[in-house]
């Protein structure tokens, strides 16, 4: 088994009619928006969003992302994004899945890996800092 | 005779496809994108771009802005877009038009509204700073 | 009385990192996306939502926009963003108010002028088309 | 060798304002934005833009996209965006790179996937179509 924790949230989505582009669906790189929004929701659940990120003195850059297409998805549909830490020791990976809300059917995946910027010193952390282990409740 | 000045700057600019819609065109909000590029060449024109009104002491909020669409505006297509200066002593103001490169045809209009915010006080200046005035040519 | 008719919604949007710019504030050409899915709502309450503009044979371009700009927001403030059809018989016009859902405090306001396009002759409507009227229970 | 044809472009690009976000710099899914910039440069250097798309009866959806982050990148910088086909034979895979364009370091870098449909059939293809080989030169 990979992790032996289960920090995940699912958000609601109802695309608009300027998330598509001129073939008549979600433009392909809209969905990193999609992603950001179950993540901050992911964040806030454990009480680490934004303005405590900033009170922490760590920012939180995405060094890596990756989006896999499965289906489509089109003006006025509702999706199901869920977001789930991977990991979290060194650095923060989280994996997305977008889903119909109707179907359930999978549209989209893919993740995004974030490293920690002390905001003093510019310097990246090479572990994830304590303030991360404590909200998520990973401290040992 | 509306003003005994002028100052203004015309760049192209090709349409992508993420700038269209499901309806095969430009997405009507993105022409306030067209308008910054145009308005950022125009004050870079006047070496008083985004770095140098930060060093001025300034941040410059668009308080009001209008945009009149005469003809759609469709994948690889490039654009003339022209900002002209149109009021400069309590508020700046910036008319813009956008044209078809190859017919000349307008497609678009409109203007925005800035004012000038004190990055120290956080007031806004009920006059225009004279460092916009020395670096437009317009300190009488 | 400028009108004897009152069809509005009023939804909330909580901004996302993404919305915003290099002042931290939601950038102020992206308040024309908030505006969108706020008459998306309006024209859904009334069972003329993207979906049924495509059956009913019409599609509804955006002419003129305005937007003032009252105060800035910021990531992670949750709005309230009523939209309000002002007029419909030649054109149909729809004012927008934004407000932060905890102060009530006005952020930021404007309209949008759209026209009816028919589908099959790609000429502009100059009266209403009757689907409109009919789903909105404006037919006299 | 990993292939033995070489088919690239590089495009200058200029950020603005409305690609930041509030932590100041380029926000991450706007590169995605221009990774698309060059990769139409590159189609339509081989005389396969959009437009010949459409004639041609295929669209090319894009299947999997990854972004590496290797520097960030900041309002008035210009960008040099290098596109490369990297695989044409069963579907395209394009690499990109972004280096700044007075130092040439790095700052990003990635690919993306696509596969042709059938404009007609909507059915994917699993060999790339004679139309793509012909525009490329890559018809043996």
């Amino acid at each position: 088994m990979k992790n032996n924790f289960n920090h995940s949230v699912t958000i609601e989505y109802t695309t608009s009619f300027h998330d598509t582009d001129a073939m008549g669906v979600v433009w392909h790189g809209n969905y990193l928006k999609l992603f950001e929004r179950a993540r901050e929701a992911l964040f806030q659940k454990y009480n680490y969003g934004y303005m405590d990120m900033q009170k922490s003195g760590y920012i939180w850059p995405i060094v890596d992302a990756r989006i896999k297409y499965t289906n489509s998805t089109f003006v006025e549909q509702t999706l199901l994004i869920t977001a789930q830490l991977e990991e979290y020791e060194n650095r923060i990976k989280i994996n997305y899945t977008i889903r119909d809300s109707k179907t359930g059917k999978k549209t989209t995946s893919g993740y995004t890996i974030q490293v920690a910027v002390c905001m003093t010193t510019k310097e990246m952390s090479f572990v994830t800092p304590t303030i991360f282990l404590e909200q998520f409740g990973l401290l040992k």
